[in-house]
């Protein structure tokens, strides 16, 4: 395959892993506590309506969310589905070139445009789209780039 | 912190994402043929009750799997849950180790002993342990070691 042929996911870089819990203290005291992953960051995103928090683990990082807002989707996720993984984050060079690349080949997206994300223009693909795990694609901010 | 000190999960690296899919065939088609993820390995374990496709995700895999014996747990999982994540999975480099670890602070297992997986001796802590997550240990075995 030609360099010209890599489409789509091809070149992407998993960043991080999205665990939904109810209380994130309670979520920091087990990861961190007793499991012993490593606290990177923690902040609240009052505009996404959760508060976050990112640990170490190794080559991605955990990214444990609790909703402050029950009006948002990951809190109707939080009661529909439970604690536990809520999405798997991949980096791209490129996020708009990538959602154009779905879109043509009729990937369901639930952001059709890139939207501001923690750290950099993000785009949630629609669980249906790849067997009930909800994507999310990342063009990182230049200052969160790993390289 | 001495290094003495760094204990459980603090070394740990992600080595795959679990998702538990139908049908193995179908679930390539959306995640190479439309997605774009390059598959790495697929093989079928009967000793496991699974089929199984590795597909290369940068820093770490995707592992598809599709439940072949009914009675298996991943068939239990997937009746139960529907398509979706099903773990994570963090290589360690002793998993004995981080068992003993593990089991001193009250964590609940499924595995009290590690067993011989795919790629090397493994070992699953419950979903009640993390949060609704279900996360792997894996020692590699040394051939398939990045390393």
């Amino acid at each position: 395959m030609s360099i010209l042929e890599k489409v789509q996911l091809s070149n992407a870089q998993i960043d991080h892993v999205g665990i939904v819990v109810h209380d994130l203290d309670d979520a920091l005291a087990t990861y961190c506590g007793i499991l012993g992953f490593r606290l990177l960051e923690r902040l609240h995103a009052p505009d996404h309506g959760v508060e976050i928090a990112f640990l170490d683990a190794g080559r991605t990082t955990i990214e444990l969310l609790s909703p402050t807002d029950q009006e948002s989707g990951t809190a109707r996720f939080l009661a529909r589905r439970g604690e536990g993984s809520h999405h798997v984050c991949f980096a791209v060079p490129d996020i708009a070139q990538t959602l154009q690349e779905l879109r043509a080949k009729g990937v369901r997206l639930i952001d059709e445009t890139p939207r501001q994300g923690i750290h950099g223009l993000v785009a949630f693909l629609h669980p249906q789209a790849a067997h009930g795990v909800m994507i999310e694609l990342l063009q990182k901010d230049r200052a969160h780039r790993l390289e």
